[in-house]
């Protein structure tokens, strides 16, 4: 889900914003407005990452072990909205497997031709991403259009 | 829905190699394998913004009126699939009517950040369809590999 993304960028912020403490999954589900069960979720994968350690316990919680420079934007969208979805519900045509399916050129080949041209799309998609890091991220934070302006900038 | 494109463009294909006849939405929806109502709910779209004539009653059906190499590929998509979903629901953070909203600097400014950043993606999206015609697409179908060549070419 699409808001995985927003959720790890938001806790990311929120722990960078606290590097002196550890950060119970309590804490950030109450700035985030939100589950801790879901917090939870999403950060473990964030663990498993090397993005940040977590510790259990009384005096447990999240603390960051990158700088936000060394977090590539794409990256974290790859790790939380991965490309598992298959295009195959979006795609028109008889299934493999229907025997008496219209085999007629266009049914026979749309399918494959829609997988090329949605998966090179997600890809350019998910490059637009890998441009940035989490520190352009927390500076159009702090002044926003810096995404606007780089769009700008790459135009002319 | 992603469903939508796929739709108009196995339509338009079909209709493509029917030109010399108008094609009843039954027969659309048969080598679809989709419901007719769909099929003319996504062609009435299609109807008014001139991409095909179409004519009710015994004899009518659907003609195309433009050729393949003046449909824009990303015109198609922007009209199928309009950006009109809101970002909102995939953005983390509190919502504006909430008067107990914790107004920390990130969750204050995080929605703004992030629309930014995902209108953004999701307008370089759609350029890369804004790059083809149908003709494109047609010629894929024939011989698969030319969207994926397209992205090799661009990449060197």
């Amino acid at each position: 889900m699409k808001l995985d993304f927003s959720v790890a960028v938001h806790s990311i912020l929120y722990l960078d914003a606290h590097r002196d403490s550890k950060v119970a999954s309590r804490e950030l589900a109450q700035s985030l407005h939100l589950n801790p069960v879901m917090i939870r979720n999403i950060l473990s994968v964030l663990h498993k990452h090397g993005y940040l350690t977590g510790t259990v316990g009384k005096n447990g919680g999240y603390q960051l072990d990158l700088a936000l420079a060394d977090m590539n934007l794409g990256d974290l969208y790859d790790l939380t909205i991965p490309p598992t979805i298959s295009y195959a519900r979006f795609i028109t045509g008889p299934s493999k497997t229907d025997e008496q399916a219209d085999q007629s050129p266009i049914a026979a080949n749309i399918s494959e031709t829609l997988t090329d041209l949605f998966t090179v799309a997600d890809r350019q998609y998910r490059a637009y991403y890998h441009q940035f890091t989490m520190a352009d991220l927390q500076a159009d934070l702090n002044h926003h259009g810096t995404f606007l302006q780089h769009e700008q900038d790459s135009e002319s």
